[in-house]
């Protein structure tokens, strides 16, 4: 590999900006192997293409992708668009020789995620990842070091959630609710990141998805107008006036257990009122606990069985000591925190390490271990369907 | 009904302790219409209950609780025995003539609950009573105000959790381990409580359980020696050395669905380490939230979503304001907090209250009441037996 | 000593009921070397007395005082009377031979308290106590163990708080808000209470008040009609109608110096909205640092800094463990916390246990050692006048 | 002013990264009427200063600060140097004609303040801006909107408090230990912030500092190597061997009152073990409270008085809401927080908009408004010298 990783990004919305931003961040802050070069972005709208280009100093915007994932300048393909694109343009990439980075999910359905997985397979010597962000959070890089060190124990539950409060009735039928654009609703835009979060700080594997529910709380939302924003929605919907259905979940919340023997419960919601953004997870372990929620990027809380009981307590760690805790060197003081956007900066840190043979520094997600994460999807999904247990093994 | 209440209260063990604490104290701090009076007190072993006759003040110490409960001098016979004498002794106190109150779950199974449920329909009369005493906490009854007065809209999720720590791998087989004494483990012990305040808070009911897990991640337990004391539990399991099986669950976990379209996490537990008594319950609605965690009594979390977005927040409600509070009049000035023995007294407030033609502060749990929670109760182990969904119409 | 202590309490108010409800349950709790009876009540209106007597179980109602406190019968006085009162009858009591439990503060004046300090040395078979009920909250107990264990190290830090918001300018002219009958305003209701926390906690002296401010903000109060009520405070103040003045402090601030090298500030408001009882301490030592919060009674928190720095963080010590943490045993289950009421019945365990020749669980305070609050109490008020440092070692 | 805004940043420790980061990022995240241009970068290491300026895309690098700030393409000076350079650096660039931004606190003494304040006025078409970057912690900016639109109604207290953890006694003797560097220690390094952050949400003055205290625990450091670090200090002092004396402060305390009454507390130290970087205010009036604390930095505390009592409640607002909360809609959806580096980005928006003709969201720091937190600073100086009052119109 030479000195720069020339970087190939698709999409330019919402996950457009997280990942530019942190293309033009990460060598200002982190020591690097090579530098990433923000060589192209793509796009269909040309207009709002060039201007993001502009504003953000991509180097060539281009509005055929296709053209751009196979251009030979490039390194790395990095697809940031909605989640039924991401099988095509990832397995293009791959087949033209790139590294890839994917957005999560890994894709709109089990089997596309399950073409990509074998893609992957097939060209081992390119690196694939996919955008599990929060795994590098500085408070969740830490609690997966402290379960390592043992400090957790034999884990009896674990308790995932993912909150949100944006999908009020008022809100218009934006791409977000339609299973079309998106695949899924809460379940695969929130779910999706706890399922991954949960697997990575146990390091164990859900077997049986024992009782899962999907809910649509508001089964028609209006037709927004042409351009409309709302929520966290970037696109829109179509036409017509009056009201439209809505296809996908509001709520998904299932039960499952590991394969080491813990219990859990995983709820996703868009219509948790109070609740902006909580993201995270409690594990109980025989020797000690973790708590995580977003809303505090900044703190892990841990339980510390094992110190005389007299002393016992939740710990409020707040996780910004550079030497001690995970990506804080490459940032700022003790006590002086980071924002959502710093978990994107961290990964590419931690790609641009792998791509320059350097070990991350948490396990990176590739195309593999993404699609065990949508296997668990799919179970809670067919669950649900069923209203009845579902063993893993049987979801292929 | 004459100006006192002759009270007989079977059982001196923990629950013991609360009731006879209750029955001293309520008069002192409420204007009542009618004085309790410590009657007697009826348990098995002469010497202990003699001693504690003694140190309570009851005037009475019966060892033979039939004579007891149909003593004529008695008017209300207090049920603190474990769970599978309820049903006998209720039933033998209402045929006396008696008003009941019974500690909970109703009965150690479902057939006994439903025999007490009709016969406390046939002695119209009389009144009966369940122990769910956490209604009585001020902020769980201020929650159900506020719901009363529509600050939470229409409910989108429930999510009720009550989680201990005690049934550390260690703790020897105490009674509460085993299913012939106790009728079941953390579901019966704590996830009846939260579906209770569940029910009471919502004034909704429960129309199907979706999913259940029920675990018992210690199988084997040391069988303790004699007069061994462990964890909360009061009793010890006898016979052979060595280890003992375990025959109920350390924890209970289930979905369900609400008549009026909610969803629903339920999970009870002794196993949750750093939890020492979480009891409690969040509640989304779209016009507000509540929460509550035991373990932090006199708050309760609310957050308003009618207020101006900028202003939005979890106001944490101290919830010790006289005159705005329930309860907390009888009590202290503002900001002197009450514990957890309070809850026994306020709902002994609110019995004596009710036995005298008056309207208690909230709604009281009888027999009827409390025979839907154990619906609930049995729904959930079907479930976790069936691994498969189960309608509460279909639990007779 | 016999097997029980006749108590005489002179005070039916607030404090009244507190010590009321004190005498009444501690032998149900503890066991003691001898139990307290509720021998005689004094006060100075016989119809309230009475009815008051009635109540508590009282088994004298007396309203003279002085002929209350000489009874023979009587062990131990218990003075709960307003602070100007309290020099004349602790006095008496001690020349009647009798042991003296006085409420805090010591008395209305530094002469005052000198003059109780000096009856307590002459009467030194007796034994005096002040009602610092604080220091019996499990949580402040522990972080007297803690800091005795040296976990604190040297202390740097002391930030002493105590902070109400009931006297908002709505509330009348009470005797609370009048220099005669209270002695002073937030300064001895409050800031007495935190300099005995530190003091206690700490185990080191104030030597020097190197700043102060007395603050009135409310000048003027309308006067209260005959027999109204509000805030916290019992009595009201007569005569003309309008407004009157305010002749105590609303809040009172100060710096101080202990003598090992902390600094300090102390605050006690009766104006801090939204802080309905917050009465506290923070305390940072080089090895660790405590936080106690009364509003959050049954929490300490506690930052340990000899833990690895990876882990270091405040821990939410929920100090309801029984074996471990102190007061508690006598209680309930973990996790089943306390109230505010509870402060004062330990304490009496602990003056039952002095009595009975046994050690209390901590120190309790006598008047030697509550006259040492008092000099505090009175460099801060001539700080304020001087609007300059003052000495301890200046104040007699 | 042309399209674009030429910048000169002298210093490249700490505060360079932190502006140069601002820089770099504004114009990609605001829209703005001019882009500012990382024209040059001045410092006196050249190896070091290149290295810098290409990491950080400065187009020049000048180790002459005065040629640097003559420059007739520079258009804005960012002063980013230790204290007692700001003067001398500030003045020249004034004189030059730019606009100058200066790090906080103004100066190293107040005779430096003032002179820079005079050098303001005489220029004053062009504009000075000081680095009180917290105003702009989006939580801090919502507190001072709050409190202007009649939120907290008359203030009665401020309680104000910086509290960092890192000097601890083996801590080499760093700069920022040595009074001709630093001008001074606790109290300009982070008392400063508070004055500024109290003056600010209050929008009132400082007319008395009533008592001080300041404190060097530690009186002697060992002298560290040559390169060392340590703590959030950036250089190193000096050559022989052993310990040095500590000449500045560790911590610093005082009281005082504000023109409208309000009493305050004022606390700045580095060694309060547990607090990381707990910077912070609460400020209690009659109508409302609002507590604002750096290590939960999206998060402001708000009680509202005026809302039914029963339901009142500090509320946690999680300061995120782009539409409804200062600065946030430039970033990320709602429930995505900002870390440290963003309230340097939010001051650098505002000031290419103060520029460019635009008003600031909340007002921005002059010379003339530092000079007054100075004055504070001063005051408390000599309060602790003098061990007694001092006026505020004292200081000139």
């Amino acid at each position: 590999m030479s000195k720069s990783v020339n970087v190939c990004l698709i999409g330019q919305k919402f996950m457009g900006r997280t990942h530019s931003n942190a293309y033009l961040k990460v060598a200002k802050f982190f020591d690097l192997p090579a530098e990433p070069q923000m060589y192209c972005i793509s796009g269909r709208n040309r207009a709002e293409l060039e201007a993001f280009a502009r504003r953000w100093g991509w180097q060539h915007a281009q509005t055929d992708w296709q053209k751009a994932v196979t251009d030979p300048q490039v390194d790395l393909v990095d697809v940031g668009t909605p989640n039924h694109l991401h099988c095509e343009m990832s397995i293009a990439a791959l087949e033209a020789g790139k590294h890839v980075a994917c957005e999560k999910p890994l894709a709109g359905t089990l089997a596309e995620a399950r073409q990509m997985r074998d893609a992957a397979k097939k060209h081992r010597k390119q690196q694939t990842f996919v955008w599990y962000n929060y795994r590098r959070t500085p408070a969740v890089a830490l609690a997966y070091q402290l379960a390592r060190e043992g400090r957790l124990g034999r884990i009896y539950h674990v308790r995932a959630f993912y909150l949100q409060e944006w999908a009020k009735p008022d809100v218009p039928l934006l791409w977000r609710f339609d299973k079309q654009a998106a695949g899924s609703g809460a379940h695969g835009d929130l779910g999706a990141h706890i399922i991954d979060m949960a697997r990575f700080i146990t390091a164990d594997e859900i077997t049986e998805v024992t009782g899962a529910i999907q809910e649509t709380f508001i089964k028609e939302r209006s037709i927004p107008s042409q351009g409309a924003k709302g929520g966290i929605a970037g696109g829109a919907k179509s036409s017509a006036q009056g009201k439209g259905k809505v296809t996908i979940d509001d709520a998904t919340l299932f039960l499952a257990k590991f394969k080491q023997g813990a219990v859990a419960t995983f709820e996703a919601t868009r219509m948790a009122t109070g609740n902006q953004n909580k993201n995270g997870i409690e594990i109980n372990g025989d020797k000690g606990s973790i708590y995580f929620n977003f809303e505090s990027m900044n703190e892990l809380m841990y339980y510390d069985a094992t110190l005389p009981r007299k002393v016992q307590g939740w710990q409020r760690i707040l996780v910004t000591n550079g030497p001690n805790h995970p990506y804080v060197s490459a940032w700022w003081p003790d006590g002086h925190g980071l924002g959502y956007e710093h978990t994107f900066i961290n990964q590419t840190a931690d790609m641009i390490n792998a791509l320059g043979g350097r070990r991350p520094l948490v396990p990176l997600v590739d195309f593999e271990d993404a699609y065990q994460t949508q296997r668990v999807m799919e179970a809670a999904v067919i669950s649900a369907r069923q209203r009845s247990a579902v063993k893993l093994s049987e979801i292929k």
